[in-house]
């Protein structure tokens, strides 16, 4: 009853496109009928090395997908930057009222051949399930026939993020083939430097403008939740690394002739963090977590909504109960962090010799949230540690400044910070989505407010000043920027049904 | 006046031998005359290889050893044990009412040539300074002819610790000259296997117990105070090393998608290290300094009177002001402590990755005191981590512990333990040492009531039931253990006379 109401709230405030009674049954049809050429077309576009720095084969990537985007009745071109192209196409629909920016890109992260279990990441494998779970290759990927859901591809980029590409093109095809138009005007930009950190995406802005404009943002990157729901996600947490230094003696020194009198470094930079951090996984340093306000009743029921299956993630961890300040997974999210992701001083293990350290140091990082901006935790973190008392130097400290401050630490700061994004679930064209998938699939969409993690488009987003919406399609267990990504066939099928929804909303 | 009192107590309360008038000027006067023959014995000694596994080697060096004594009326021998022999040698002298027991070493570490500045660490080498302040090789040891106090010889063992044997039979020598006789039996034990960490010693009183009966042991090894002066030490902390590690998620975990939920190890080992020890440095694990008493006055006079250069040694090693809870040295190492020697957790710099670490480690050492038994000080730290609501592990976690137990943690300690040692500053035996040193040099040594580092042969003097005092004689910057291990001469010189003062307590 209360979904109901729910449901009904939002078609009243949201309005959406009339959908084609049944489309989603008659895309899922034409994709099981055309199984074997969705999978050709993917297999030939992962068979093209795509390392951004490699950028013969990046062009060679851009230009097959400038056709495949082409047969599809778009008005596609090079859109070329300080780095490689972007690959752009439009198609405008008759009556359609507003205008859908489709985000994917075509690079993939590097690869170490030898770390993977097939010969060449970049000729792609069938095989009857995980590798690591004896999975099966399938000798020709292009005469394998019927396809089964849980056979997986296996190549740089069957997940990250090349198949949502050959999804659209697909979905475009089934609606075709169905006798539907999108329901707005399409524009898709396809990047080829994203892993890479995409350098020349907001500078094409002020050189691409009118190509750029739209009404909502869909981007079609990272996994689905793990429940294999349609998701949609509307931000992202930012981040920002830093390394925390305290500095001790000037070398190591004898921890028997001077133990008790050496101040030890190590010790205080422990000191340090736990002022830093209590110990149900708040952070102590003043002002954190300015800005934040409390969810309204909507968010609240959004997060609720979210399918976590918080027991099988603590047993995949090997953990048995999470940060007790943050007991859920959606609402720690919502948060930003404060992360020890390494320590180091001196040595452990064999190496380890009987000295108080010259130094230690902490690898953080900070995960940021739509109203916290990097340059002001950063700040904060700053003036906490001034407060505990240590004088901060930006090189090694000299002689003269050891000899002055009995405390004396080091922030370092990476050179580069990626903002949060996030749209609010409630703007009504972000609503569309979640509604035309809802129809579509007959229950609500898993609805993410925030990813934890960090999304490099977050900028480009912020730039352009659009509404943004994640619809991720891949498989959770992609092994994603790592070896042996793979692609389960059954994710991609019903990723073109999603995309679908989307191009009919 | 109040020096005056305390040597006049000193002899009234512990009998001294009658000393010769001026002996120390007649062994210096014999030092002076006799330096050629007295470095290049050493000289000759330094290059027979001494690393303990080297048994060839080693039994080349014992069995010159032998000869040495020999020839100073010793009559010596080869005390055979499980591993490489122990050099013994007694001398009675006619009237003598007590017996010394005179203990040094005549392995030396490994090491690693292509370190040294110069071809091979067993073919000394005279410089005319430090190698690293512009000294200069002198061509012919054999025939330098007159030595300089600050010339230096470089070699392996040069002052750790075959220098003091040289001395011991130059001291004889200089005395004989003089016609002197030493006022004690003399007995010598030579270890072969020290910086093996004396596997054999302890073994060997069972089958040679006659051979070791003394009334004091007087080990000479170590370097002599930084401020140059005669040196007597009491006593010196043992120490017992261990491995704290916290245990975290399975394996390293994505910090964005899971940051605030998934616990963090080295947050938490930093809590934990925190709760350990206050910004003074006191350590907070209860009962650790269980047992210490407060010193007494004359303990108090002789601390206070140790010429400790502070503003020097925190100028070396670049620190403002040492642990606010021990601001005296020699105060600091009449304590315990609890050191973080490393830190360990994922990775820092460039291979640092944005995760939450599936574990941290502290390397840790315990330096202990005479009151502080290994044992108890372990099984305290263990439970004070116990009652930070940890459950200790002793390999890795399985799946069970990992989902029963919020906090899981794991302590390693090294296999073995040297116990601390301490014979009273005010036992009689002990003063006769640091009297007839006085007496020589017109005032009196610094006595050291705790060395703060660790003398392999504290469990050897415990198991005799000695007193046992240290007397070093070799430069504080020796690089002993190091590459460029060296002897100031001056040192060497002085030495003698420290010794014979020795002898002739």
């Amino acid at each position: 009853m209360k979904k109901l109401t729910v449901i009904l709230a939002v078609i009243l405030w949201a309005p959406v496109a009339a959908q084609p009674k049944d489309f989603r049954a008659q895309v899922a049809a034409w994709v099981t009928a055309n199984q074997q050429s969705i999978v050709s077309e993917l297999v030939e576009l992962l068979a093209i090395p795509n390392v951004a720095s490699d950028t013969i084969n990046i062009r060679r990537n851009a230009e097959r997908l400038r056709d495949m985007l082409a047969r599809r009745g778009f008005t596609p071109e090079l859109l070329e930057t300080a780095g490689n192209p972007l690959v752009y196409a439009e198609m405008k629909v008759p009556g359609a009222k507003r205008t859908l920016l489709l985000y994917s890109h075509y690079d993939g992260q590097p690869v170490d051949a030898r770390a993977w279990k097939q010969k060449d990441p970049f000729t792609p494998l069938l095989r009857t399930g995980r590798v690591d779970q004896g999975g099966i290759e399938i000798a020709d990927i292009t005469r394998a026939g019927r396809f089964q859901a849980d056979w997986r591809i296996y190549g740089r980029s069957a997940s990250d993020d090349k198949s949502p590409i050959v999804a659209i093109c697909a979905a475009l095809d089934a609606l075709k083939a169905a006798g539907h138009s999108p329901a707005s005007n399409i524009r898709v930009i396809l990047d080829g430097e994203e892993e890479a950190s995409s350098p020349n995406l907001v500078p094409a802005i002020d050189k691409y403008r009118d190509k750029l404009r739209a009404d909502l943002m869909v981007i079609f990157d990272g996994p689905i939740h793990s429940s294999g729901r349609p998701t949609v996600a509307y931000g992202a947490r930012g981040i920002v690394t830093l390394d925390l230094t305290v500095f001790g003696p000037r070398a190591g020194v004898h921890s028997g002739n001077y133990g008790n009198w050496v101040p030890n470094p190590a010790q205080r930079l422990a000191a340090l963090l736990t002022s830093m951090k209590g110990d149900d996984g708040r952070v102590l340093v003043r002002g954190f977590y300015d800005g934040l306000t409390a969810l309204d009743a909507d968010e609240r029921t959004i997060l609720d909504a979210v399918p976590d299956d918080s027991a099988r993630m603590l047993q995949t961890f090997g953990i048995s109960s999470p940060e007790s300040g943050f007991l859920k997974l959606q609402d720690a999210v919502q948060f930003p962090t404060l992360n020890v992701r390494g320590l180091s001083s001196a040595r452990v293990g064999a190496g380890a010799r009987t000295i108080i350290p010259d130094r230690a140091t902490a690898a953080m990082d900070i995960r940021l949230v739509k109203e916290t901006a990097p340059a002001d935790l950063l700040a904060k973190v700053r003036a906490h540690v001034s407060a505990q008392g240590y004088y901060l130097v930006s090189g090694d400290p000299d002689d003269e400044t050891r000899a002055k401050y009995p405390k004396i630490a080091r922030i370092t700061v990476s050179d580069t910070a990626t903002a949060a994004f996030r749209t609010s679930p409630l703007d009504p064209q972000a609503q569309t989505i979640s509604l035309s998938l809802e129809r579509a699939f007959g229950s609500p969409p898993v609805r993410i407010r925030t990813l934890g993690g960090t999304v490099p488009i977050a900028p480009f987003i912020e730039a352009l000043g659009l509404p943004a919406v994640l619809v991720p399609i891949v498989n959770f267990d992609n092994n994603q920027h790592e070896e042996n990504e793979n692609l389960r066939l059954g994710h991609l099928f019903q990723g073109i049904e999603i995309i679908a929804a989307v191009l009919m909303s």
